[in-house]
């Protein structure tokens, strides 16, 4: 049988990243190519004992079909807890509980795109949500991104040639796989040409609450008079990426839409989990687990930076980062990068080429990304070194 | 902001049946209208345990992100027990663990439908997934549905007529709504029709394992020596839908594009409910479980139908059902069936009208389903009552 896919998939290839797990499964291989939260991170004891009460307590609740919305307590918690902490949300506004926030991508791409439509992301950018763009025929228009964000002229000039374009795409706080934390300027610079080009934002914020150093940062969505942000949180890096629940915050008709949108993809998000997530939320203290997860991704990130600093300079350079789980390592000026990647997979460590995460094939990049939250010390040492010595061969 | 939307969910309304939940959650109202298992048929207590240890023993591992693909050991097991148990797959096919049964219904479409192109589906058929279709702007093409499957020379000639057809979609085994279990002999005759007009098969089979009364009859897909037929398991009815665990077995080249697809949907299926699963399926006696299962709904289908030839016939008539959830009820011709169902919900008693299930909208039912799994028996006698009294009145 010769099978025909559809326009959409034919040229979509397996995410490069998860190409490079492969290398990384061999066991020998010191794997720095992953975006996992340390282990050490999880609440496991607490979820443990708010999931054996609840199968003692209700365990019908957990296992039956529930509403496509989410969990009525969870979005009530998210809806308080998202307003309170970071302003985010209004009377605009509704809450969709989803598979993580993967989720989010597909079903607003699918909602609001037409095939050709244009996204305008960061670039780089994940390569994630990239690839979900892709897989509904749109188009990606990347604009550079600085030490402090998006270049603003470069947006502008985007938004102009581009009648079509439909959303900005952006991480504003340290993005994957720059580690950016896009200034509160720019914030409201990229409010304002939204609102001036009649375009939508998704502001993508898995890695905000993992902020150990620095003032925090007003969302967009805090901005949001219009109704044009959609919102995107998660709880796999806070709480677990393996339950997947995430949620968006967005305009109520948008909602609409991508409810009906996530009633044929998966019809509710995994109920089980997002009553464990809710218990954990609400029955212990969210904001000491916070502190404690910040704690262990300072003193992790002081760690990879010190060896960093010793082993790679001056010929592999990198922005300090103040929280999340990437650090962007900058090769030399004319150093072929896809050679280095491949050569420091030779040498028993695992980076992600920065291409994977390039807006379209023909843009160029010299660098490449590190996560420091998965290896242990152990590893983040013999990894580093491995690419120290080849810096110095550069 | 005035929002535009996709031209391909500009049209998509919620589901009918999830709108007929709202009147639904008024505790007067008698329910027959969900299609949720029996709250008695969970292994909750199982459930407890299972997860207990697992968290004992490595919470990690169900905590973490996880590969697109699903659990390693649950992909095998199913592998394993789907050939043993209904010769189900073969070296030319691979196993995709999903966020339930639905999902397979998106990524398939996904993949494989560009805008416009036809999907053969029974008429009537089950709403969710035909919304699923039509959300990537499929047009469907119903065949009726006879009381042993579907209408063979029609099918030929909706073949015949659409070029652009991907796939039949069909429920082989207590289909939803109509109860109706397809014919061997119809079964091979789909699968060579599809052969000859070279279209996939999606196979959506969720009730198969809950059969009380009659003989199994071997899956589509057990056929499938072309490598044609896409095969949708799930284990939401014989487990828990809450966890939203299901798989698809198909042709290898397809599973591949399906596994891109789901990386930029939700990255991978609840890791801890897959694992979970897994240690049901092997530590547990499944076979014992599912002979429980049995026995639950053949006494409650029983008793429902008793119920039914008491107070419906002569003047609503149904088809009497060897396993399943749902009994297709049909009223005299003539009849207006929508004002009956919505008589029914101020009498107190929700059912769904048929028109949810039909193709297009255009397509004439003179029925309407009922669900026996959801209410308890004292509400089945409630609701079947009132609505024998209103059948005298027609």
């Amino acid at each position: 049988m010769h099978y025909t896919f559809s326009d959409r998939v034919q040229s979509l290839k397996p995410s490069a990243i998860r190409e490079i797990f492969k290398y990384a499964a061999d066991p020998t291989v010191v794997s720095l190519s992953a975006g996992n939260p340390a282990p050490e991170a999880f609440p496991a004891k607490e979820i443990a004992e708010i999931s054996a009460n609840l199968m003692e307590r209700d365990p019908i609740s957990a296992l039956q079909y529930s509403v496509t919305e989410g969990y009525a307590p969870l979005r009530e918690f998210v809806s308080d807890y998202m307003k309170r902490s970071h302003n985010v949300g209004s009377d605009l506004d509704d809450i969709l509980i989803t598979s993580g926030a993967q989720q989010i991508m597909d079903l607003t791409s699918k909602a609001i795109l037409n095939e050709g439509d244009v996204v305008i992301c960061e670039n780089p950018s994940f390569i994630g949500s990239l690839n979900t763009f892709r897989s509904y025929n749109a188009r990606l228009v990347g604009v550079p991104i600085e030490s402090d964000g998006m270049n603003i002229a470069a947006l502008e000039d985007a938004l102009k040639k581009e009648p079509n374009a439909k959303f900005i795409y952006t991480i504003p706080n340290f993005q994957n796989p720059s580690g950016v934390t896009m200034s509160e300027e720019k914030r409201h610079a990229v409010y304002e040409l939204a609102v001036k080009y009649n375009v939508l934002i998704i502001e993508d914020n898995p890695y905000g609450d993992l902020r150990f150093a620095g003032e925090f940062l007003p969302c967009i969505k805090s901005f949001d008079t219009e109704g044009i942000v959609i919102y995107a949180g998660s709880f796999s890096k806070v709480i677990s990426p393996g339950m997947r629940v995430g949620f968006t915050i967005a305009p109520k008709e948008i909602i609409q839409k991508l409810v009906v949108c996530k009633q044929g993809q998966d019809v509710h998000t995994n109920i089980w989990s997002q009553i464990v997530c809710f218990e954990f939320l609400t029955k212990y203290d969210f904001d000491a687990h916070l502190a404690r997860l910040r704690a262990i991704y300072k003193e992790k990130a002081a760690y990879t930076m010190a060896l960093m600093d010793e082993n790679l300079l001056p010929n592999i350079t990198y922005q300090k980062i103040d929280g999340g789980l990437f650090l962007w390592c900058n090769l030399p000026e004319g150093t072929d990068m896809q050679k280095f990647c491949l050569d420091a997979v030779n040498n028993k460590v695992c980076v992600v080429p920065g291409s994977a995460f390039m807006a379209n094939p023909e843009d160029q990049t010299n660098s490449f990304r590190i996560n420091y939250s998965t290896p242990t010390n152990e590893q983040l040492k013999k990894g580093i070194e491995i690419l120290g010595k080849m810096a110095k061969e550069i």
